[in-house]
């Protein structure tokens, strides 16, 4: 396991909880850290991908990658399981304060969230307002509508206001966006 | 996308469908595009994980990465969704003709797919032997059957035989592994 670095942090009981200096994907990955731990969820991040174009193999058992490059990603950074059900997320963070462009979402994204819903899993947008220290998960359903409905090039912080469920920031899990989830599963969102 | 330089032999009638010389992760990603392209299941490979060390920016638009190293998966390499179901395995391809090792199953990968069945997701391994250019699908059920019965560092190719599930080869998709996952479904494996 990769910890983040500021794990020996939240662990003192002197340190605040807040979200101050910690990143979404540092968030992130303590939180399905903790699923993972209490057997609640297993959802990943996926690696970066790459396209690995030269490697040195310095010894026998230990190769260097001394060429490569980031390829634009064709899904969503976040998958697994909960439930019984396939879960898949992407999560982005803003320093906007009015709205979040969707330039931060390519297009086949889009699309695979959308092929992700009509198959029957679960997808949504976590999308943090650094400024505002907001964090706020936006069902796929709510997101798509947005979507049809609009031409802008950005979703209003208004929207996320209005549409979004704000995910509270707590000692364990980072951030419980699971609870929103089981309100999905459940039928009410 | 990137397409294996074989899809070209593919599409020319006069090539014989048979699997000579693609390798495994070849012919399943030419499967997994299929079954996108036909909206029936949505099943990526994940990229490979590395640590990134170093990285260039030459210009603004373009990064290089310098230096990096592949780093242990901690899950398996496919995953994705399928009528709703949660669909998760690993794929490997043995030049061995009396077993598989399990040296080629990373033991967190095992405990990864262990998880995803307590959890209502369907799991499963690709064993393709080489020689006999035969492809299995062996059940998780079946696969931690026999990691409990056995002590046993690989598991024997009559297993497979036995009770593994021989996929195929067709000319769309390439293997089509998901009629035996139907069967997983329909409860009958």
């Amino acid at each position: 396991m990769n910890y983040p670095g500021g794990i020996k942090t939240l662990k003192s009981h002197t340190t605040s909880y807040k979200n101050r200096g910690m990143s979404l994907e540092e968030d992130l990955n303590l939180t399905n850290e903790f699923y993972r731990e209490e057997d609640i969820a297993y959802i990943y991040k996926k690696p970066t991908p790459i396209q690995i174009t030269k490697v040195d193999y310095p010894s026998r058992r230990e190769a260097v990658i001394k060429e490569a490059y980031f390829k634009e990603p064709s899904t969503t950074d976040y998958n697994g399981i909960y439930k019984g059900y396939y879960i898949d997320f992407e999560a982005k963070e803003t320093k906007k304060t009015t709205s979040f462009p969707l330039s931060n979402i390519h297009p086949h994204q889009i699309e695979h969230l959308k092929n992700v819903l009509r198959h029957g899993g679960i997808c949504f947008l976590i999308v943090r307002f650094t400024i505002q220290n907001e964090t706020y998960l936006l069902t796929g359903k709510d997101f798509f509508s947005f979507l049809e409905q609009q031409e802008r090039k950005s979703i209003p912080y208004s929207y996320f206001v209005e549409k979004g469920h704000l995910i509270p920031f707590t000692y364990r899990p980072r951030l419980s966006y699971l609870k929103i989830v089981d309100e999905m599963i459940g039928g009410s969102l």
